[in-house]
């Protein structure tokens, strides 16, 4: 997975620079009690307002409370111990693009394992996913992502796109406000023996990743330098300022990340756009294109 | 507190409609499942960005699980009834305005009750507080602001000024940044039987919430008018991020609101501010004004 991951980041990376015609900062980071990452930022480019792409693979202990908290999602870990050795490596990724046409998109897959303090394996699983958040609705640009994904699924099983799609409009979900976050995509957690083989999971998270540039790239390509009103950015803001809030109130990961004793702050916020907006009772009006967005955000549609 | 918390709505938006110029929008609005409220908003103001102050009054039943959940800060609740009748008044207020140099002022205060089934009283406490957080430090503003705020304290109880800023240096503090969201002011909750009786504390909270006025007005007029940079409303706008950051992740009092069902999310989220912007690692420089702000809001200081 380590190999898979650093190799990725150096595609990805070099794809999106061609798009932008800017490059990436790169940050190599250690961890103080154990491992590291690589987190690779353009900020205000020509097409991305904001673009982050992590790595991470860490190690060290988890705590009584930390293996507590962490089984509320993943049964197989061990209560019964004091502590445990973890090992975690992912990749994670966000882009927002300036023009508020281009959709945002996140990523991220990672492998999570334990083990007992006698060196014996304890638990494993995969998680991850990848979905869409446009501003505005182009119903060809969800398809095609949407079909893409699923062709990457449908190569392991044909129950994987249907599953993890349904799971990706669960998660992703401002409950609050009674909407999804984007239009979707996939999204899976705690994938391990009971579901597959390691080497079969792997395999199935290899083209998972391998799928996202063929998903997007058309996506940016053809929508960045569509003309746009200030009307029009204005939207994008308030937009943003959602993000921002499912980012804050309701992931999972940026709340595990955040209350993590020496986690590195900043690549974990790096999600967060450039700059968001919220404006008190804001709605749009009827039949607006607007209004159209936030109608399916309310009611996720099957794209494919 | 319902009479007196309109009252005092009245007041500080007459007060601040001259301060502004502009004219608030009210919105009052009623609960599905008891009581309701008055939503006061000025956006896009010649003053302030964007300024919320309400009022709510409502009450209904509290489920077994919200009473567990409510317990971690509220031990006089008791934990082995099916469901609790309750009623709630409250004032808050957030003021964000756009000039750099005026900081964005918070109030809050609440009085909250509990019945059992039969009508007999079960719990009740008075919580809430007041603080300061600029983008640019004036000393002076904040000693003037602390002042106020002692001299409300100190006509009840000598203790209650060192116990309650001590608290909101505490509780309004983004852990995973290591700062305090402001310069402080003061916080307290769960004000009982065990502190003082009910009319004492009524009357303390009272004076705090009348000490708003003299202890913001002063600071507000002074900055308002400043010049300032396009880099200093920048900076500005990173700090909105800040707010953002622990309005979403950390508040106790937007959690809880924004996970009952049937609350008015526009209500709770006026709190944050019209614009904010996040940047990945952005440090101020050294011996910057934008620097020593940082330090202050890192280690906080005893302003009287």
């Amino acid at each position: 997975m380590e190999a898979f991951i650093k190799e990725h980041q150096k595609k990805i990376v070099r794809e999106l620079e061609k798009v932008d015609g800017k490059k990436f900062t790169i940050d190599s980071w250690t961890r103080p009690d154990g491992g590291g990452g690589i987190t690779c930022v353009l900020q205000d480019g020509n097409v991305f307002e904001k673009a982050g792409v992590n790595i991470s693979v860490v190690y060290g202990t988890l705590p009584r409370a930390a293996i507590a908290k962490m089984r509320v999602n993943h049964k197989a870990l061990d209560p019964d111990v004091e502590s445990l050795e973890f090992f975690a490596s992912g990749l994670s990724m966000v882009l927002h693009p300036i023009n508020p046409m281009a959709p945002t998109v996140h990523l991220n897959y990672r492998y999570f394992e334990t083990a007992n303090a006698d060196g014996t394996s304890n638990a494993w699983w995969y998680g991850g996913g990848c979905d869409l958040t446009p501003s505005y609705l182009f119903d060809e640009d969800a398809i095609h992502f949407h079909k893409t994904i699923k062709s990457a699924c449908d190569k392991h099983d044909k129950d994987y796109y249907p599953r993890f799609k349904k799971w990706c409009d669960e998660y992703f979900r401002n409950t609050h406000r009674g909407e999804s976050r984007g239009v979707g995509g996939i999204f899976f957690d705690d994938l391990d023996e009971s579901e597959k083989d390691q080497e079969q999971l792997f395999s199935f998270v290899k083209d998972c990743l391998s799928a996202f540039l063929p998903s997007y790239l058309p996506i940016i390509n053809k929508r960045k330098d569509l003309p746009y009103t200030e009307k029009e950015k204005q939207w994008q803001q308030l937009r943003r300022g959602r993000y921002v809030e499912f980012n804050l109130l309701h992931d999972r990961g940026t709340a595990f990340g955040i209350h993590t004793p020496g986690a590195r702050v900043e690549s974990i916020l790096m999600s967060l756009p450039l700059t968001a907006r919220w404006e008190y009772m804001h709605f749009p009006e009827k039949g607006s294109r607007e209004q159209r967005l936030v109608n399916v955000l309310q009611t996720p549609v099957e794209w494919v």
